[in-house]
């Protein structure tokens, strides 16, 4: 099998997620056993003016359920963002990747040279080709906030490592 | 065009290590500004028990190189990996790049199925098939270390931002 749109997004986007839901899981094993405030974990910054925690998760999905649903055309869910919690980020996860297992690859191949306008910021609208937007933006992203996610764990001594950011492949 | 084993590689690595050595520049005239020590940037680590700066910006380069090298068949150069300094990562990034110049796209493409074993840790060899090793280890580790980088150099006030991390395409 050649390499295809589908397979360089669809199970990619799938097994980080994955990955990332099992980095929650124990980020909840460490604020249990430390019996700490969880929000300890969920609104940490790595930097003042950087995004918490919460929102590296909420992105994280949102730069998987957008990517595919702009290159496929099948219109993904949309959540609002209310998520406080270590199993409602899980959850939200969840969504996300039930979501994506409703996209037939076939939806996502030949994708290529499709137009895609998406929005960068809150005023700006961009438009990229599907190949590049998938490999310089969606890709990019994806795993920008999963391991940025990882870093504020790690940062905060969270018993995580990097078989478990790589999960999937490592099993 | 049809998305390929080289088009989903080498432009990706080129364009995230050329963003990366970008982030260097800033590293560097927070450095000159700051006049603070160079190695508080270089030695930093976000855990105790996780690599320096230093080792983020050259297991980024290995990650890049010896994954094409893998897939090509195309020796790539070694490094002794005794950069110090800023100016020296930056010329070990230069060095992946050029070296990237010289692996042409048919030397990856057709590579899907291809058998590749690799070291995991000191002790470990492994064997994945050539997608799956772009998608699942490859790609992973590299968007990983460069993150990383990224979260140091952010969580110690140097000047960058999402557009610095995604300069080529936001170019």
């Amino acid at each position: 099998m050649s390499i295809s749109m589908s397979s360089a997004s669809l199970p990619v986007f799938a097994g980080m997620l994955s990955n990332l839901s099992h980095l929650l899981d124990k980020a909840q094993a460490f604020v249990d056993t430390k019996k700490c405030d969880p929000v300890a974990i969920t609104q940490y910054r790595l930097a003042p003016d950087m995004l918490p925690f919460t929102k590296q998760i909420q992105i994280a999905c949102d730069a998987a359920k957008n990517g595919i649903a702009r290159l496929s055309g099948m219109e993904a869910p949309r959540f609002p963002d209310d998520e406080q919690t270590l199993a409602e980020l899980k959850e939200r996860i969840a969504k996300t990747l039930a979501y994506l297992q409703t996209v037939p690859a076939h939806a996502v191949d030949g994708t290529e040279s499709k137009e895609i306008t998406f929005p960068v910021g809150r005023d700006t609208m961009r438009t990229m080709q599907g190949e590049a937007y998938l490999k310089q933006w969606v890709l990019p992203n994806l795993f920008f906030h999963i391991t940025t996610a990882y870093a504020i764990l790690r940062h905060n001594g969270v018993d995580v490592g990097k078989k478990d950011y790589l999960l999937g492949a490592a099993a």
